[in-house]
């Protein structure tokens, strides 16, 4: 960490300053005399130092990291791919895994009927919402416990592990033999929620907010994995940027930097990213071939009664047009290796 | 609402889906069939009306709204201001209230001596977060319970009422004698969590999230309005964007236009929207000229030793200046009336 | 297109304005009364129609576009691709057409060498900038004319074709031999640099604006298109987002979404994009995957020493094995189909 | 300027690096050599150092500027205020100039008409485009040398001095009794241009870009400067974000920021940023309190009538109430200094 100090700091309030952090976070100093402005260098562990407080004493110009602010999520301390096993499937592991599923589940026969089709196509993971983020109070909420239970028995049928997503620390619970627990973009800076979920010995599907950096995204897989959690999966499903046309953008870029930076394992959203059915494809083949872990794709029977979200889903027939073109390309990109 | 169609569609096509439309949500639809395209017109209330569901339709090229997703949130419907009083202060009535503390209480003495402080100055609202919200788990996260306690204390001291952020449903239960419940940028859309204030009594300061249009920032208004709970104040904090050089860009039109689509009070906080100290002054003065009926600003008694967000915090003795500058501002804009 | 009226419009006023709009642009208008406003729906060839001066009527609440703004540039009326071939080499037809080269143009010794050995790699094209955009006054402006001649050498020794940018419509005629002229994204909506270059014959690689949609793209090839110069080549280079771990964000959609829309041949620079060169692979890999009809990606033999973008650049060495890698994806790619 | 090196850099590479950067650039070299990593910090003057050449360097993790990379448009080396005058009218100094017209100038009649309406209401400046920068090439595109000639009536008839928009260098001749050039958001970045405005001595009014920095903005205005051509006025025009409700997102904590880093004066136009009418009133307010030293506003006599941007227009009737209310906002605010 470097602080910049403003111009006609003296020696004397530098030395003081240089000081008080020595003994604050035990931390060396570097001090550096330029013409126009005075730097200190922070030397040794400075994951806990806290840049905003630095930047307020009056004689702080500004304040820059060098390191990241993240360790366990640090691809710098756990050189190692992280894979994560789930009933047999391996995810981080160099496959590609396709997740898939209704938005929300809706009824034993939609949520049995889907999985079998998806599990079919290649699918190894099932996908539904049970409780479902709305932006409007009067738009359907998910059938919340009763989904949960439509699809545990759909995987008591197929054998596929489940995915769903929570919305609320109080429904922990309830969650306790879905496989892995998917928290929303719009929750991924809910930190009582990263917090409980830290305590669990399960793997967490976090997908990055509409408007959070990547590092922001690595800091809240920080959160899961400081309490003891470290089985996080990030996921990347697009962010707000003035363009229209699609729903969100999908920030490609992402996976291999998050791939650079962490060791964790990266999945992609195409579904919501895009919004719009005919983007899977493309969107798939550009994640598949700038290395993502896995797909999380919206597959449902009727996509125009669908309860939610139908505008990008997939229909079965569909998702096995797609699966199989996916699953040859990563198999064709793989064999270059 | 208007459904664009497809081109090509068949007139029988359009007329399966205008009378599903008719007996889903009770709507008439006038149908106009141009050279390109054929229009349906959804009349009626249509703020159920799930867009997306319509979307999913394979002759469906495009759904746009004409009528706002909104009812209780809007102005069309409820013309006059809604005022909030708390402690005999009003919020919403043309006057504005300064609402000041420290970014985190951090010990009697400190949000004691703070709010006697911000209180000679002219603050009519204590705030102080014991509840923190923040990006790393290595940082301070807040004293939690006990600091609801110490700004209670506070409150008996001083008179002032206090308002400071909730995290999570579960500690509503800590929060029953405080004046005004806050919803952080990071839980705007925290739904579970909006549901349950909706069953309180009580003020909601909802703060506009960093990525969320003014629409979706009325959306979870609606969802605290919908379960019963009309007592909201909404917050501009500023908004993300490409530009670095302040923390988030303020959007001042964000006030207008709020005060125009709802009748709900709109308070500015300058202290998160610019996160530098020597911004607040010029930014509140705007604040005021556009029309704002608060501003909730941050001041520490020691800055550098703040244990969260010291960077933008205003000392007492400069906030008594401010203060003064934009009280006296305020007097003279609203004497042109 | 779709105007709609505000609550309270007299049936009077709207059939004045009806009538009007029919008289100024010749389209015919379905009206339709809601409950609570009333809409009317202009039927015809509305490309020409001006939404801007319909808002500023006092009884219209909004203009909501039906049929796309542009005409040339659109698919639906050329729904074959554009090919553009240049000295042999296609652009559009399903190939992936490699551009590589210095960012500058520095000497006869360099632009050579970089000429063979991308050559050497499989490009097709050669890039390499003579003037530069560059944001501070300070920094080297690129050789200008000269940097033209030495690519016209390079052209001359290896056959390549060559692509280089032109910043001002007054150099138009230095730019007489260069095979495909470029369009930064700076002057994306330099429309009078447009307008000369819709006079010439020969192709123009149109590089999207940082912060321009998809749609405002697609107009300044209307732009180029409406003069006569229908040889437009699309190139999706980066957005600016919050994000910055990268220097832009690459917009993988737009690839899948112009050749949507459109039927021109869209490119993909990865350099500009990412900013970062161990990047170029993976972003490379998914706009192949995504359907790029070519890559434009920097190449300099000591990065270090570049003049300008050193720090995006590849070496001739890993060109080699990246180039390699990707027309080998491509490869196996194209066979799935 | 910091340099942060790659660890396991060695000392003799770091040395090297070190050395070469003295002997190019003529700065002292400082090294700090931490446990992670060693930092080497530039002394002297940096502002023509390239940093992305040296990204570029294999050891070289990242550049972090301390020194601002513009000079002659900072305030640190000409701390007084830059007051230009024109016509006897000041902007710079303090007051609050208002410039007011339509977006095209249409005709004789016209321009004159809103030119006597405007000055009655306290307009100081007259604009009027006569070359106009549209999205689509089917949209009126100005009037051009006639526009510019109907403006110079204007001002012959009513004294008041005029500001319209260049689109390129090569009509420069036709601006030579302009009173102040404007330059467009969206040739904020054309270079060429820039370098030409730069030789002249007459006022430029620079726009930031839609989706420029702060910084970047001040680095064209650097261009110009560095010409030799000192007289710039920043405006402030909105910035692009995901906000779709106002056309732009009015940046209004720009103002304070441009005139803390920079002496030149800073004007806002709130009839583009906002696209919205009933926007303008709030908008100029609150850039009146927050420090502009001018407000840009579209005025037009018949806005449904306009040939561009009749959306955003007021009617001079609008005007003069607008105007008023904005002088005496002003007037009161600087009673209080």
């Amino acid at each position: 960490m470097i602080i910049v100090l403003k111009p006609g700091t003296t020696t004397k309030a530098a030395g003081e300053l240089a000081e008080q952090l020595k003994e604050t976070y035990g931390v060396q100093i570097h001090t550096s005399q330029g013409t126009q402005s005075t730097l200190l260098g922070l030397i040794g562990d400075t994951h806990k130092v806290d840049a905003e407080a630095i930047s307020a004493y009056d004689i702080v110009e500004s304040v820059k990291r060098v390191q990241e602010p993240y360790k366990k999520a640090n691809r710098k301390f756990h050189p190692e791919n992280t894979v994560i096993e789930v009933c047999g499937r391996k995810i981080g592991d160099g496959s590609l895994q396709l997740i898939a599923g209704p938005c929300s589940v809706e009824s034993r026969d939609q949520i049995g009927g889907i999985a079998r089709r998806v599990q079919a196509a290649g699918a190894g993971f099932l996908r539904g919402g049970a409780f479902k983020p709305r932006t409007s109070p009067y738009a359907f909420q998910g059938l919340r416990a009763e989904g949960l239970e439509l699809l545990l028995e759909a995987k008591a049928e197929t054998g596929m592990p489940i995915v769903t997503e929570i919305m609320s620390a109080d429904h922990i619970d309830l969650f306790r033999d879905v496989d892995i627990i998917q928290v929303g973009a719009r929750n991924m800076q809910n930190f009582e929620l990263l917090k409980e979920l830290g305590k669990l010995d399960k793997p967490i599907l976090l997908k990055r907010g509409l408007a959070n950096t990547i590092e922001e995204t690595l800091m809240s897989a920080e959160y899961i994995m400081s309490g003891g959690n470290e089985k996080v999966i990030l996921c990347e499903r697009g962010i707000r940027t003035f363009e229209t046309y699609t729903r969100n953008t999908l920030d490609i870029s992402a996976v291999p930097v998050f791939k650079k930076l962490s060791h964790l394992p990266v999945v992609v959203d195409p579904s919501h990213a895009a919004g719009i059915p005919w983007l899977i494809e493309p969107l798939s083949l550009a994640a598949a071939a700038a290395g993502a872990d896995g797909l999380i794709i919206e597959v449902h029977n009727d996509p125009p009664h669908a309860l939610s979200d139908g505008a990008q889903c997939l229909t079965p027939d569909q998702f096995d047009k797609i699966a199989a073109r996916i699953l040859a390309a990563k198999k064709a990109l793989d064999s270059l290796d």
